[in-house]
């Protein structure tokens, strides 16, 4: 029987339709989506080719002494060529008869995860995954401080259907002069939730999640692995730090660890597991400028692209998802026993 | 440069980026997407294997005397075989710990719009899509009497890519017992309008087009066919009556054939200039059981699916639209002096 299910957190509904059904292991893109791509002679973001892209803005070395735009890098970030949003813009609004419209001011980087042309982030061992995280907070840390940028979101595409433009794997930073409606819709849920019940949505959920025991893939000290009880689409995963805290770029050393871990055994699980899906990820964090610190929890939402969100998911707002949570769950978890992560 | 835009009616800014632009006339797919399919020999909408659907709700027939789930049908509408809501269920709400779950209660039906094996909307005449907007109208006015149903949405899927399962021309319907968020933030953001400026804002979008004369790509006597000023994708196109009224299902037979010719002409459109690109469209009408006759407008939403939606509009639900709006009215002008409708 299909049944509705509620986000606990922003309030909307999701049909989980079972009569549509896929098994688990269903969703297996087939082993030839797993060839290895090779470097094209000019990809701009392989070392060596740094004068391919704007200067960079941040790196972290391989090498000491490094000059920048050179190679011996480990992570580079650099402006986006084609941006979304450009950072030298006044941040002005008009208006059009009706209509409001706002220069397009804003943070648009690419964090350039390996030297190597590598076209899976798979492929990156834990300690690299771990190199990437502290960019992210870097970065996160850097652009902080610019009072026009109202929040940040950093998220990875991976795969040409997964929205990637350019094969060799790139993360990208956003930083944007308003808070965007899902993050909005977040942070309303959070606050009111908070206001009613005096404790954090999301602490709730990582403690009913454990105690329930059914949607919880992986744990490790410091975070837990989960497929949401409302999941959207099928594999829909959250990484959530057990620790209360609205704000990832103020991660420790020890979490990014943990963190990176959590992070290297999901991809893990799509690359081997479901064939190397394209897939999606984003992180959730705290708007900067505003202390939510009682009510917001962050967190990574990993998601593959596994079916097409269509006119009814368009035109309504209300997802589909053709397999319970609990099945992704459990299948995840029979894997992840053979599964030796790579350090 | 590029620019945020903000939706009139639902408040959320939508990114113009024109450094990414591509020019309107680039996202053709290329004339080999055009070819035809054939029949497959079991195909479950073509006339003659009435037998392999679920019993009919309704048919629109070609012949007189003609039997249930039988030939000698235009538009023949079924309940969907697998279901993502079933109408047989009880409206139960219960917990789960501290979650909300809901039986799967709704209607879904599919809407074979024609007897024939035809895998393209734009292969129909004038005359069929009449027919299909009156099965479209009889089906919304039946399903208005059931008070468990607080709101249909109808709609179309053109296309693998675009989420057709079935490549035999078919709608869907879709009865839920709530309203849906994206309707949601129209009848809010419409209410909060009306009851800021006494005045319908869709009315006074209608009005400001024209006036301004950028967006618009068609009108007849009924209806004005524009591209929206904060469109979230290359070639988002609305259709809307010019009279205020919140009701699709309330339409005149003038009306619909007046619609029927703005559909047609964008169809043709597509299919011609566009070289066949998947879309999806859906119909915003009033919730059933509210009065928001004073407020809401209703409309057609057709979207190509040109582009992907990658982690950032995932993560934030900000749409980067890689073209002006006014780029692809203009296209689309164009093109449209040479088309000839086939009645």
């Amino acid at each position: 029987m299909p049944e509705f299910r509620k986000d606990l957190i922003t309030g909307e509904w999701v049909i989980i339709a079972t009569e549509r059904a896929k098994r688990p292991d269903k969703f297996k893109k087939g082993t030839s989506y797993k060839k290895i791509k090779t470097c094209p002679e000019s990809c701009p973001f392989c070392a060596g080719n740094e004068s391919m892209t704007p200067k960079e803005v941040f790196a972290i070395n391989s090498i000491k002494e490094r000059k920048p735009d050179t190679s011996g890098w480990q992570v580079r970030v650099v402006p986006n060529k084609f941006p979304a949003l450009i950072s030298n813009l006044p941040l002005d609004t008009s208006k059009i008869g009706i209509y409001d419209k706002m220069s397009g001011f804003g943070v648009h980087e690419v964090i350039i995860i390996s030297p190597k042309h590598i076209c899976n982030i798979a492929e990156l061992g834990l300690k690299e995954l771990e190199v990437m995280i502290n960019s992210y907070v870097n970065r996160m840390l850097s652009l902080r401080e610019d009072e026009k940028i109202k929040s940040i979101i950093i998220m990875h595409n991976q795969g040409k259907e997964a929205g990637a433009s350019l094969d060799h794997i790139h993360s990208q930073l956003f930083g944007l002069p308003m808070i965007p409606p899902v993050l909005g819709k977040e942070l309303s849920g959070t606050l009111a939730y908070f206001n009613s019940k005096n404790s954090c949505a999301i602490c709730d959920i990582l403690k009913f999640e454990k105690e329930e025991d059914k949607r919880v893939v992986f744990e490790n000290k410091d975070f837990l692995v989960f497929e949401p009880f409302a999941s959207g689409s099928p594999y829909e995963t959250w990484i959530v730090p057990k620790r209360h805290a609205h704000n990832f770029e103020e991660m420790t050393n020890e979490q990014t660890k943990s963190f990176a871990y959590c992070l290297k055994v999901m991809l893990d699980f799509f690359y081997k597991n479901l064939d190397n899906p394209p897939f999606n990820y984003y992180i959730h964090t705290s708007p900067t400028l505003m202390d939510t610190s009682k009510y917001f929890h962050w967190h990574l939402e990993l998601i593959p692209k596994l079916t097409i969100k269509a006119g009814f998911e368009m035109g309504t707002g209300v997802n589909i998802n053709i397999t319970k949570p609990e099945y992704t769950a459990e299948f995840i978890k029979e894997n992840l026993k053979e599964l030796k992560i790579k350090v």
